[in-house]
């Protein structure tokens, strides 16, 4: 079993790096913070014996080596970065506990045949680039390097020279390392397990993901002096799209999601009629078919909306997934390592992306979860107890340990 | 008459300083910008014979003398400062026809009983730093000079910190000058002097405006895993008050007008449920019954909803004036005058708010404005015509000379 203290306390100096306002953190993708956050988890690999390899989407990969010099390594991982009022687990309870397994390894002197690669994916949170899990996206293949490189963020600066200006561009091509198998261990994000009281979910597929950009255009003009039938408000068509996106989700329940976490309105001034509102469109279904349907129904209520107030429309995807489902070998060994161990557990579907999403199209994959409080998280106010990482962790360690091969 | 190439020449100096995006003005109150274009100003003022004085608001008086010592001056201008995507004449037409009336004066060798005073009035817009008419509101006694200094911008600077930083905070204690009269030109901002072909809008009235800032407080949490029973979308809540808001205004026919221009979003990341928003709803009548009637209606619909929703509301008055009437002789004054040059004219009610609103409390006070193309302000496509201001400014200096006793 792993050293339960021992991940809690790496857990906490972690968090230190990038603070947030209200105890959680603001260690948002290729900032000075990440850098830091990318620097102490490299010593504490180095100092557990582990080569820190790095590719040019800055994807870290520290390996622990294997018996067998033909043998695939086994990957363990997640990211570090977080949302600009994130939590102090989310992403970050999976690449330590990676860490965690490598050091209890080193500890019982255990050997495996496969190397073990503990592994922190760039810029999975995808609030500053999107879309989200950007360079596991790289990795599988869905998107070219030069194209995650051009996004920008909310300042107009590119990822490429951020990454570049942080200092972890590394010089290893993306993608080009085969897996054995990538098993991810994360927390809940939802409510579920935490109110079944069980300690572990074993997470059998994914949900899809699909984010619409709208810009909805009208004419900025005086809030007083402009009458009503002559004005082109883009800030209230896009209320009314918001309205209709609600209306949408819950039409489509008990599973269907769908809310805008992202708003801007131009020019912002108290007496200017917003003259442009662009905003992100989030819908989330286990059932492709849901989906589509949920966006296609949303896009067309948006140009019914925009059209009866004359108002200009534009629409663009800039993230998504379909349904995932995870690999019936890995899934089974996390469920066997439960079962084992004597932890309660559930099969469950993950609400949230995650770069074992990606990483499940080019190699066998599954993902682990423990719960988190009330199922919050995206909030600095996530929280989860010392009990749930260390059966999290121990559920890895002992799927990775049957995967490898001692 | 005044000179129409020479006060059209300066308004298009003046444009030069805070250019905008497309064709317009971004020189927002106490910016580099505003300091440059203050300067042009002082130094257009000092080339015409006038003494520039400057009070601890920022705002200029550049004063012509009179032949009598104990004549109260008559007081002339509207505002420098501009949206942030403005057009080249909302204030700057105000100020330049003063300065262009002492010119003319000049040329023509007229003397005047009364000093005249062209003033140009600091934070007229309100975008940078609520509420509109900041300094003049200062100057006639609505908000104290301490409380004015305290107002913080986006960024959390203070309006007394960036007023020193510019090197605009000037020694002359503010609201001391005694005027005999003020007038102020400005575009009219709306579309009814252009359908109606007429050249001049006499102001008789000017209309109320209340700002109400909304605070609602949701959770901020997970858009793919928190389950929507379980969503706390301050975003949703602010979508169904800006459809209350149009509502509201609309059945409060053809004169009442509401709109939020201002919109924040908190944490404003894709994915996460919006857990706080901030946004200002303007509410407008001439009559102060019903536009008393429209805020009460509209925190009560925002109260209901965001019980409903399990949102927390905070609301809070940041602007506000009730509805304005004009001095009947300065009313007259501008009347003859367009009446004796022969331009058609009509009376009007100003739909925004204007310096001359706050300094009609303390003095003898009349506004005329000149059509502007289909009504368009707050706007970079902002436009007038040259016989327009020409005739703007003809009214103006006729209206000056009666009040000024040549
Ligand atoms: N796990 C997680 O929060 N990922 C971010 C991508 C998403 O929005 O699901
Ligand atoms: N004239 C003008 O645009 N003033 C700004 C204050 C207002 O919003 O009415």
């Amino acid at each position: 079993k792993i050293n339960g203290d021992r991940l809690w306390d790496s857990l906490e100096d972690m968090a230190k790096i990038g603070p947030g306002v209200a105890g959680g953190n603001n260690r948002q993708t290729l900032t000075d913070e990440d850098a830091e956050g990318r620097t102490l988890f490299q010593r504490w690999c180095e100092e557990a014996g582990c080569r820190m390899g790095v590719d040019s989407m800055g994807n870290m990969f520290a390996t622990r080596p294997g018996s067998d010099p033909d043998a695939l390594p086994v990957y363990v991982g997640s990211h570090l970065d977080t949302q600009p009022t994130g939590g102090k687990y989310d992403g970050v309870l999976g690449v330590l506990a990676g860490l965690e397994l490598v050091r209890t390894m080193n500890d019982l002197d255990i050997k495996t045949k496969h190397p073990i690669v503990v592994t922190n994916w760039t810029n999975e949170e995808g609030t500053r680039y999107a879309p989200a899990m950007l360079a596991s996206g790289v990795f599988a293949g869905l998107h070219t390097e030069d194209w995650a490189k051009d996004r920008v963020d909310a300042e107009g600066k590119r990822f490429g020279d951020e990454l570049k200006r942080i200092g972890w561009e590394g010089d290893e091509p993306v993608g080009q390392r085969k897996m054995h198998a990538f098993f991810e261990l994360h927390i809940e994000q939802g409510p579920i397990l935490e109110a079944e009281g069980k300690d572990i979910g074993i997470v059998t597929h994914g949900q899809g993901l699909s984010w619409t950009q709208l810009t909805i255009t009208g004419k900025d003009s005086h809030t007083g002096s402009t009458p009503m039938p002559m004005r082109r408000n883009a800030g209230l068509g896009m209320a009314r799209v918001l309205e209709k996106v609600e209306e949408i989700a819950l039409a489509h329940g008990p599973d269907a999601v769908g809310a805008a976490g992202h708003i801007e309105i131009y020019p912002n001034s108290r007496n200017v009629i917003p003259g442009k509102a662009v905003f992100t469109v989030d819908f989330r279904s286990p059932n492709l078919e849901v989906l589509t349907k949920m966006v296609a129904q949303m896009k067309e209520a948006a140009q019914a909306i925009c059209d009866e107030m004359e108002l200009g429309l534009e629409m663009e995807q800039v993230g998504g997934f379909d349904p995932v489902t995870f690999d019936a070998t890995c899934v089974s060994a996390l469920r066997n390592a439960a079962e084992r161990l004597g932890y309660s557990h559930r099969d469950i579907i993950s609400g949230a992306g995650h770069d074992a999403c990606w990483i499940n199209q080019v190699a066998p994959t599954a993902m682990v979860m423990c719960p988190c409080v009330d199922g919050l998280s995206h909030n600095e106010a996530e929280a989860i107890s010392k009990d749930w990482a260390k059966a999290g962790a121990d559920v890895l360690l002992h799927a990775v340990l049957e995967t490898a091969e001692v």
